[in-house]
């Protein structure tokens, strides 16, 4: 039976979602728990494996077990062996055919920053501080230009290791909050690293350092040299997986007509 | 000359104040610093050694010093250098017999609880959760009986190691907060773990285990085991620090002549 798993995590104290030799990592939490329960290994597979210090309101799993448990039993053992940074909010039983990652059609990040006239220790981890006044206005205005379909060569690490880099974003708008602003940014993937240069890249629109202008033809340059720096990690915060097209269409039927077109849906 | 600092810090990723021989702890980030500033070593003494996973709002430290620096050009100096989870809020220069932890005459602290149908990984390290529903108004009650010159005995850690246990509190309540309550007390000086066993007592009490009408016999009975729990620390914020006299009469000017009784100003 395939099983997946809803949950939600604050990244702080993780060294990412990915298993590593040593260290706290949101993979090993389940993982552990798991062999408990079945005696042999078990292998989880996440819709997203988020970096170090990256938040998630919402991420998805699977794995296959023969172990006959209801989905609220499932959950509430989970939930009683876990550490307090993670919570898994639902269990459901799945068709064998159904994977986390090959059926993720849409990712939502969210980047949070607060402004102040210094930094605030209890923000620490959650949002990224900047001292600096912005035009938040024209921030939105660079945002709107990254909706659509184009290569984001330029706009990820170049660690990147696929094939493709041509993503579709649906959503990529600043919206103004108490302390500062979010960036809110959804797309059929993301490429390493890519929301964190996004989110650099605004801010020095904000700073008037960059401009919106700019940007088709850094689109087309491919260049990640031009776009010099990667937000910290602590403001990021995965906010919604998608599953299937429908979903994806209910929220955003009208940018799909625009601009689908079927991409990898490699991170 | 004397300098005295005044900080913030979120106690999370650190192992307390005080440093140890291995690990993160504010002291140590402090003196680091200080080495680095004055090529030797440099001690700090704090109004009250917070432990591990402990925050504050407000906490002193000063130190002895020969170099000729600007008050904020020391604070801009430690800022740059101080880690995310710390900010040094003001630094003044003092006189010579001025000491932190003797001259600190009053603290309060604010225990943050928060209530849900389930525990919110966001809140992880900042708030303590408790899914029962609890009677506040019972709790305010028994919160109020603490007030006055008590031997704390019975409501600390039975390691605690000073001479006189009696201590004064000025203040103690519960207050309703959108998400649960805040636990928020004011003393002359508090025992190792004191705020953290009043908490436990007071939940206990919440949930009609205990009743206020027991305190009396309690503090007088001078018995840890009949207060078997002790509040995780994650909840817990060092609020303020009383520096003076004049500082402590302004907020408690009524309950200080009714109660005031000179005690030793121990942690």
């Amino acid at each position: 039976m395939r099983i997946l798993v809803e949950i939600e995590y604050q990244g702080n104290q993780f060294l990412g979602f990915q298993i590593q030799q040593q260290g706290r990592t949101v993979q090993q939490q389940f993982e552990k728990i798991l062999k408990r329960m079945h005696k042999r290994h078990i292998r989880i597979h996440p819709s997203s494996r988020t970096d170090r210090g990256v938040h998630a309101y919402q991420q998805y799993f699977h794995f296959d077990t023969e172990l006959q448990i209801e989905n609220s039993k499932w959950q509430y053992a989970m939930n009683s062996a876990l550490p307090d940074d993670i919570y898994v909010k639902s269990v459901q039983h799945v068709d064998e055919d159904f994977h986390c990652r090959y059926d993720c059609v849409g990712k939502r990040y969210r980047y949070k920053v607060y402004q102040a006239k210094h930094r605030d220790p209890f923000q620490s981890g959650l949002k990224t501080y900047i001292a600096d006044s912005l035009d938040l206005n024209q921030m939105n205005e660079a945002a709107k230009r990254f909706i659509g379909t184009h290569d984001f060569t330029g706009f990820c690490s170049q660690k990147t290791e696929v094939e493709s880099k041509v993503r579709t974003l649906y959503q990529s708008e600043i919206v103004k909050t108490d302390e500062g602003f979010d960036y809110i940014v959804t797309g059929s993937g993301f490429l390493y690293n890519m929301v964190r240069v996004l989110v650099a890249f605004l801010i020095e629109v904000g700073k008037g350092k960059r401009s919106p202008e700019e940007i088709p033809q850094l689109l087309e340059e491919k260049n990640r040299n031009k776009i010099p720096f990667t937000a910290p990690s602590e403001g990021l915060y995965l906010e919604k997986v998608y599953l299937s097209d429908k979903a994806l269409i209910k929220d955003f039927g009208d940018e799909i007509k625009i601009h689908y077109k079927k991409s990898l849906q490699n991170d």
